[in-house]
């Protein structure tokens, strides 16, 4: 049986075409949080955009210099192993070790679909903006933070009130935003506290039991 | 009547943060293209989404060396200005002129909301979009083209067949594609070949009075 050779060219653009349309499903995983203002929960890709756009105009903030272009990519495919994997709640005290395997897995299949190089260049991305501390990842990840916290504030407290998270744990989950971006996590302890205090933001009560 | 004076740096943080707020938007824009195998229409927020990851992955096939930070910051705001201007149709004949007034004005109040300089850059670079002929333009152009084509191929021709686009037009319009990509301008010509003649993919018939 004769084989008809593949040019090779050819067959790596097909690879990376079928990740940029195996991607499109990031479209379709949605958020706890929703858009600012609104009902309407966010999906992951509008999601990442934002991001980025935030990478672009809030540079300034983050206190060590860094690759911009670097930011955005990690920003731009952070979130692409929940096509498999589902997205993950901040204040879901389950999240964690089993949730780690399967995003490991969605990382594996999904990266997986480019061409090896590129594929592994963008494992190794993705995998700095899970677990590492250069100053890219920490402005990255205090973006990450920040946005679901300025749409919380626009939405009653969103998913803090829906939840009923209490100030101490959000404060311990979004920490992350004082170390990327001090600037930012002050100006935004501002906002939260004072719509606590005028009512405009709700969250949930330090200990419940006390209430009872 | 004393006046108390507003800390600089805050003010312009500010202003940045409801920069931040107003682009949220960009998620209600809805294109007329639809997802990938999908009844779904497409919005801006996740469309300026995708073309980012295009030019993460697909940067080899620009004939000239880009610089991949610029191309990214211009498919990021490439569609601001339809948050008041709203989606153009790439094959409605009205486009144009009088649509053009409109962006500018929108382009002056969403980047105006910007500190100064921050605006003036990025009015600079949807400006540079929209008009200018840089190898970074060329191919963030290409991409803006080619990721309709893409969705309208796995949609048995999507909004070709919707409004009846000919052949003709159609090659016509998305032309860009050849001069920033060529590769894949080849690529999607022959995807697009293949489809019509396997009947996957319909476009408009090429002039209508001679089919009556």
């Amino acid at each position: 049986m004769s084989q008809v050779p593949q040019a090779p060219a050819l067959s790596r653009l097909r690879q990376q075409l079928d990740f940029i349309v195996e991607i499109d499903k990031l479209k379709y995983i949605l958020r706890k949080t929703r858009l600012f203002g609104s009902q309407r929960h966010e999906n992951d890709a509008e999601h990442s955009w934002h991001l980025c756009m935030m990478a672009m105009v809030l540079q300034e903030y983050t206190p060590a210099t860094v690759d911009v272009l670097k930011v955005m990519k990690m920003l731009l495919i952070h979130d692409l192993v929940e096509i498999d994997a589902g997205d993950t709640f901040l204040y879901d005290p389950a999240r964690a070790a089993q949730h780690s395997v399967a995003e490991a897995a969605a990382a594996e299949r999904i990266f997986g679909l480019l061409p090896a190089e590129q594929g592994e260049e963008m494992k190794a991305l993705w995998q700095e903006f899970e677990t590492g501390d250069s100053a890219e990842v920490l402005f990255a990840r205090a973006l990450d933070r920040l946005e679901p916290v300025l749409q919380n504030l626009s939405n009653g407290g969103g998913t803090w009130a829906e939840h009923q998270i209490p100030l101490a744990t959000i404060l311990q989950k979004i920490q992350g935003i004082q170390r990327g971006t001090p600037v930012l996590w002050d100006e935004i302890i501002d906002r939260m506290q004072q719509g606590i205090a005028d009512g405009s933001v709700v969250v949930g009560v330090e200990n419940p039991t006390t209430t009872a």
